[in-house]
Order: C-alpha cells, then structure tokens, then sequence
C-alpha cells in the first residue's frame, strides 16, 4: 500500500507498507545479492547503517543454495535474519548478464549456469515460484532486460513478450500467494516497463503494463549502457504514463546525482550495487564528492573519512587506519568501506526525504546533484 | 600488577592490572596482527565476543604501516579504536619465520622484508623502541625463537643470547618509558623463556630471566613443531622456577585442549590464530568438539553452530546459512565463522575462571580436556 505524503514538483514523499514493515519513499535499498551483503555485512549491520528495504536476488539463491533450501528454513527474512522488507529480482536481470548460453523462447528462457554450467529453465511461473519459496515482500515481474544501444525491432518484440510474461507472472503470483503453505502470503508484485531507448515502445509498454494491477511500477533496462542525459529523458517520457498511487522503482541506479535526479523525475525506489562495489576499490563517497583512501595523503590523515558523517565508521575511525588496512590486504577494509559507503547511500536517501518534508528538494538537487556527479 | 586470587594445584585464579585495565585470568588474547583482526573484525567486535586483551605484531606494524605513523596517529589504542589492554609480541618470532635472508648477531638480525625484501635491523633495543612508538600495555622482550627439534649447542647459545638480549631490552624500556613524549608510560615489559625442549636449558635460562625484573614471564619456543606432550613436560619443569608473583604467558598456543592443560600446569595468559585461522577453513569450535561447516549434512540444519553458544552467530544464524555462505564465496562466512571460534575462546576462559572461582577445575578438565582435544 503506498501512501503519497507529499510532493513538489514531480518529486514525491511517499510511505509504502508491506508484509514485514513501512518503508518511507524515496529509499535506496541495500544489495544483498546471495542472501548476505558483499563486505562481510549480515543484515544486523544494515539495520545499523539506516537500511529499510533488503533486496536480493532470485537468481543466484536459486543456484545456491537453491530456493527449495530457503523456503524449507522458513523464507529468506528467517534464513538471513532480517525482519524488514525484502524485494527480490525476476532473475531475468542475470539470465541476460550472467548466464551463458542463453535461448530464449515465448515460454521462457533456457540458460548455463555460471557455476557449473547446468542447464537451468526460467520462465515467468518458475520466477514467480522461486520468489514465493524465497518470501520476499515484493516479487518482480520476470522480464528481459535489453542492452542498449538494441535495435527498434528487437526492443519492440521484447518487450510486447515481457507484456505477456507480466500477465503470466500475475496469474502465477495470485495463484501461489492463496496456497495456504506459501511462505508470505503478503507477498506483492511489481511490474516493469522497458522498450529500451525509443520513447514510443516506452509509452505503449508503461500504458499496457499500468493495465496490469500490480502494487508498484519499476523502469527497467536503463543504466545499462547509455549515457545519463538518455536515461533521464527516458524517465520523462515514461513518467506521466506511471499510475499515481503506486511507487515507481527505478532498477539499478545509480550515482549519487542520478538518485537525486531519479526523484526529480518522481521515482521513489532506487538499488544499485556501486556504494559496495566502489567501497571494495577503496573509492569512498563524502557530501563533498568522492575519495579514494588508497592515496598516500592519507597517510597521517586523523580525520574521518568524512566529518558530515555519522556512520559507524566515520564515529570510529581515521583515514589513515583505512588506508592502512586496504594497504595491508585486511579484509576489515572491506567491511569499513562498504559500511561507510551503504550508510552514505541511505543517508543520502534520509536527507532526499527530508528536502522533500520541508518543501527544499530543490534547492537540495541543485547543492547536491552537480556535486555528487563525479565519477571516480 | 597480579593478584593471585585463588589457585587449585597448580592452576591459578588472577587479575592483571595494567594502563587499559585489569585483566581477568586465566585468559585467551585475541591476534590482531596488522591493527585488525581477521575475517573482518574491528576493535568494536572484539567488546562484543568478550576479548579482554588484543595482541598484535610488532614486526607487521614496524613494516606497515610503519610503528613511526601509529606514534604519530596518538598510539595503537587509538589508531584501531580499542581502548583495553594491547599486548605486542617483539617482533622476533616473525622475523625468524617470516621473514628471509636472517642473519642473527649480537647486535640483533638483520632480515628482508616478506613484502618487499627491504633490508631491515632489528635487535632489542629497535624492538623496544617500536613497541614503545605503538604504546601497547605489554611489551615483549626481543628474543630468538627456536624451531623444535634443535641442537643442544645451538639452543644453549641461543638462549644465552636471548638473555643477553632481554638485559639490553629491561634498559632500553626504563630509559623510553621515562621519556616525557613516550606514548604509554605504563607500558610493562615481559621476559622470555627459552631453551629449546632441553629441561636444563629450560630451567637455567628461567632462573636468569627471573632475576631480571619483569611485569610478566612468558614460555617461548613452545608449540613450533614438538608433540603435546613434550610441550607439557617442559612447562612442567619450567614453572617451579617462574615467579608466583607474576603473570605467565605460554606464547602460541593452542588448541582448546592446550590451554586447559596449560591453566592446569600454572599459566595464565594464552594466544594463538588458531581460531581464526580454523574458522577460515570453515572449521568451528564448539562445546562437543570441533565441525566442518561446509559439510553437506548441514545444507538444511536450523540448528545453530552450537546450541550451548551465546555468541552473536549462534544467536542468530543457522548452520544451513553458515554453510551457504561458505559454499557462496560469500565474505560474512569468515565474518561469523571468526566471531564464532574468537567468542568460543574467550568463552573457555571464562568458564576455566568458573571452575577456578567454584574450586571445580578438576572436573572441568577432566570432561573438557578430552573432548576438546580433537583437531579438524
């Protein structure tokens, strides 16, 4: 259920309530791709860097440990003990990224896995059936996510498919969530637009998808290739076609500034696995851009890694420890990185929020979003 | 400053007071190498698995990264934000068996860096003077560590040296201690014994070192290629010798089985990376004896790694999710399976006091001694 408590201009603050809590909008969620997050961090940890959503990714349980594992320990929240909200991916994210050997069909697709190379089957009813097994709070639609740049004639037969794999996928969802042994019965589903770069196939895709009753709406297939400047005018495109009153979920983005500027666009759910991956290169984010601890100014430095931080990290620690510990191999470095870089994440997410309960959002995007930018 | 509280045989029941605090012993020190403890634990994790002393490596920090920035960053306490007792070793057992290219002088050794084979001086004084730049609690005495088994002549003129070495050590701490810019002035410094697995070296080399006044006695050279049971006899002959008065600290050691032995022949303060290192090899500790968490036979066990554990893994996770984590390649495998054994160790001191305190050591070790006594 999701609650609009205030916008300005497209930008919206939002509360959404599902099985296992309320989640206040716009939120980063926390990447936890096998069940635990890279960097060392169980979810204890996410709880204490401001973390609301969990999302991992059905994919890979599905390899490992395999979902019929999780459902049989009573569902991920139980497995890797986090009582608050999960979503989980379709999979088809990795089919088409991860996966070798890919076929794919009306039915479905058929792929290798990456571990082992085991022919492995994935359509919308086995997506929808792994997620349930899995519990998580929100389920995806299983889709296909296209490359950019894709041609007119594929992106337009992809996603007419992903169409009718979405009314495949609610179908399944409706029939799995009335068992009575389901895992969440609460569970929800989230339908996806794509259509790649052309704004036409984006506008049917989102009208078609929007008739489809679904409790939130994510733009998929952006952040994989094109520039930022494309994707945003992409989200503007799509946007007014975006039901009200469900929550907009903009999948795997991205920067700082692209969040910022995703919720200038009216999104209010955003993932992205770059604070981790970032944090294991030891390039860090600050509200005054990004920093990579390696360098050797750092050397004395007493300071924390940034002094507008109240992460657990940035309570403790120096920069020179960190640099000390990425240049020493210890595994520590890892964990204090992706620590810090999540909770800036979330925080970022916090003070977004904030801007917008005080009716400043703008002036917060135009501080902010050219000083986040910065790519390292 | 000890205080012998209460002894049954010859185990004793103490307290351990230095600049950071007092220490409860018997007690198991917890090895962070390079200012951080493996599987990604910080200073803030060793308060929550019940580590009273943390000990780290004199030869590591002097290379990197570098004992002259710690001193100049206010101290090691400061630098890995753990403010109890630090115990540093001297640095000799890492160069005689990390490093290459040894050449042992009276003057000291000169060896090649292991990470880039710069060539490095360190003899007693060097030693002093690095620990001292560190600030930790309890400073070790520069000594030559044996490899067991060992030429009588060889290990009579080596622990001949060690206490040559040890009276250069006791002056160089007083002078550096007296400095006004020193960075500990209460750091103590323990001696240590040494002489190979030959019972007259043995006690001749004790009755030297302790007339060299020391906070502390420790057994060297033990636990580097001789059976248990040699290890045991030659502490048998070692301890009538040693001060009552003061702490002993058999160095390197062990198993779970090992320490209570060692508490059973008058020691007091143990370490060694056999916890975490066991527990990067997926092998845990438990009450019942030691586990392979990777093994199959887990894949759906709830349990946790071991129902009679209060640690912060048993409490929450199962070993099914252990075991995926470990099978995933996922870095929180280390993270937990580390807290776990660390927690087990501090546990089985605690319980070694227990048993002290009720005057029912005895029993203690005669039902724990045994079971614990399994390597994976």
């Amino acid at each position: 259920m999701f609650k609009l408590i205030q916008t300005e201009g497209r930008a919206r603050r939002g509360e959404f309530t599902c099985a296992h809590g309320t989640v206040q909008t716009p939120v980063f969620m926390n990447v936890g791709t096998q069940g635990a997050i890279k960097g060392a961090l169980s979810a204890h940890d996410l709880r204490e860097i401001g973390c609301q959503v969990e999302l991992s990714n059905t994919y890979h349980l599905h390899l490992r440990p395999g979902d019929d594992v999780v459902r049989a320990l009573g569902g991920l929240h139980r497995f890797m003990d986090w009582d608050g909200p999960i979503l989980t991916d379709s999979g088809g994210f990795q089919v088409f990224s991860l996966a070798g050997l890919r076929k794919i069909r009306e039915e479905g697709v058929t792929f290798a896995s990456h571990i082992d190379g085991r022919r492995i089957f994935m359509g919308p009813e086995e997506s929808m059936r792994i997620q349930s097994n899995l519990g998580s709070d929100i389920a995806m639609a299983f889709d296909e996510c296209v490359e950019n740049p894709a041609t007119y004639e594929y992106a337009k037969a992809s996603c007419e498919r992903t169409l009718r794999w979405l009314e495949r996928c609610k179908a399944e969802h409706d029939r799995l969530n009335a068992l009575p042994e389901t895992v969440n019965p609460g569970q929800m589903l989230f339908g996806i637009n794509q259509g790649a770069t052309f704004p036409d196939l984006r506008i049917w895709h989102m009208q078609q998808t929007a008739k489809i009753d679904c409790e939130g709406y994510a733009i998929g297939g952006l952040a994989v290739g094109e520039p930022a400047q494309v994707m945003y005018d992409i989200i503007d495109v799509i946007e007014p076609y975006m039901p009200v009153d469900k929550p907009r979920y903009l999948m795997g983005v991205g920067t700082p500034s692209n969040i910022i500027e995703g919720v200038a666009r009216g999104v209010d759910f955003f993932d992205c696995v770059m604070p981790a991956r970032n944090a294991r290169h030891a390039k860090l984010f600050t509200w005054s851009g990004a920093m990579n601890i390696k360098n050797e100014k750092y050397k004395l430095d007493e300071r924390p890694i940034d002094p507008d931080c109240a992460c657990p990290v940035c309570r403790s620690f120096s920069r020179a420890y960190l640099r000390h510990l990425f240049a020493a191999g210890e595994m520590l470095a890892m964990r204090l990185a992706v620590l810090h870089n999540l909770y800036f994440y979330n925080a970022l997410a916090g003070r977004i929020r904030q801007a917008l309960d005080e009716g400043c959002f703008a002036d917060f995007r135009a501080e902010y979003s050219p000083k986040l930018a910065g790519r390292l």
